[in-house]
């Protein structure tokens, strides 16, 4: 029926009888370094799904467009179809990551205001920075998409923060990913995540996010059950 | 009498009795790979300078401010004492080098629109790309200096563009730097020259810039005496 038609690191995309829809299963898989050090951690996929379709109701309802249709069962959603811009799009709030790794930055610095980033989503390339002027230059997305984008991130870094701060989580970063319908409209598509998010703790900056994964300092499943329970106790 | 301020891989920058001006020294030094690759080249800092005064001239006739006050010898200039932003700024018109080793992109491309790209000069962390964003958050220019830079990049970029198709030269990159007056005037520094410039011949693709030395494909003192040889009998 469902024809698989990408496997990613933790997901899985089918099409469907309709046309205009995909369906999005999510795998118990965690990687980290791209793809370098991999495991699987039984519930995860089920964890994330059901974080991420709480927060894009929540966007939903603040006005973001998104890819979701329905939740169909703890491990899939159905999706609007769209094709992917092959970019992780990238905002920091505190410093910390590749940002410190590259830079020689201070870790753990408060921003003045958010930094905006691209990332050419391809793993040969270890998903390399870019600027606004190569995504255009190698045809992954037009200037005003990019403005479109770039906009709609900002808005999506201000909901965000809110949402987690309720929750007394600090959104330290994220990753988001953008697709286009047919008709062009451009939707938030993929997930929103422990796995995409860094969530620092707002009294003891304990990390509640991959990172446990990534640094080897606690357990996955317990961490991302502790964010979903504040989610749903808030 | 002159106090040596900074010494660079390719020039002497000296302090002089007067405290708006410095004085730069060319030397004979090439090198590559952030300074992994090394050599000298008797008579590379009088071309690179004659070169240069040429080039700053032209633009500084073509209204672009620079730190240019005047050449005192083959190997000396006076120049306007500027703190220099620590951004490598970067256009390309072709495609090569970096650009295609980070993002798997084809050589010898002609964009539709050049690139605008800034680095972080900073040797230990191997000059790395950066956006606007991170300029700002990294205290390195403001959001207005950024402006103002690119848009008199762009326009430099024209000016040599039109300046090197004269000589049969296409300029596929190249790296300027811009430096700041105590009075927050902004000013084009360093140099331009077959270091900092990528040059193919129209009609041959032949490389007359600092690739010969970098990729061992030619004698760098004849291929710089060659584009100084198209400069003085244009």
């Amino acid at each position: 029926m469902a024809k698989l038609l990408y496997e990613g690191k933790a997901k899985q995309v089918y099409e469907t009888e309709n046309p205009n829809e995909y369906i999005i299963h999510y795998k118990d898989d965690a990687t980290a370094g791209n793809g370098v050090k991999h495991d699987q951690f039984e519930g995860k996929g089920v964890l994330n799904n059901t974080i991420s379709c709480i927060i894009f109701d929540m966007l939903e309802e603040a006005g973001i467009k998104t890819h979701m249709i329905e939740k169909i069962n703890e491990r899939d959603i159905r999706v609007k179809k769209v094709e992917i811009f092959p970019l992780e799009v990238i905002i920091r709030n505190i410093t910390t990551g590749s940002f410190c790794k590259r830079l020689g930055a201070k870790e753990g610095i408060v921003l003045e205001e958010p930094i905006f980033e691209l990332s050419y989503k391809n793993d040969d390339y270890g998903d390399p920075l870019i600027n606004d002027d190569h995504a255009v230059a190698l045809g992954l997305a037009t200037r005003d998409e990019l403005k479109y984008i770039r906009e709609t991130t900002l808005k999506i870094n201000e909901l965000l923060k809110a949402f987690f701060l309720k929750l007394n989580l600090k959104l330290v970063d994220f990753k988001i990913e953008f697709g286009k319908t047919e008709d062009g409209e451009i939707l938030l598509a993929d997930e929103i995540s422990p796995d995409s998010c860094r969530l620092w703790d707002v009294d003891t900056n304990q990390k509640y996010d991959k990172d446990v994964f990534r640094q080897d300092i606690g357990d996955l499943i317990e961490t991302y059950k502790a964010v979903l329970a504040r989610m749903e106790n808030k």
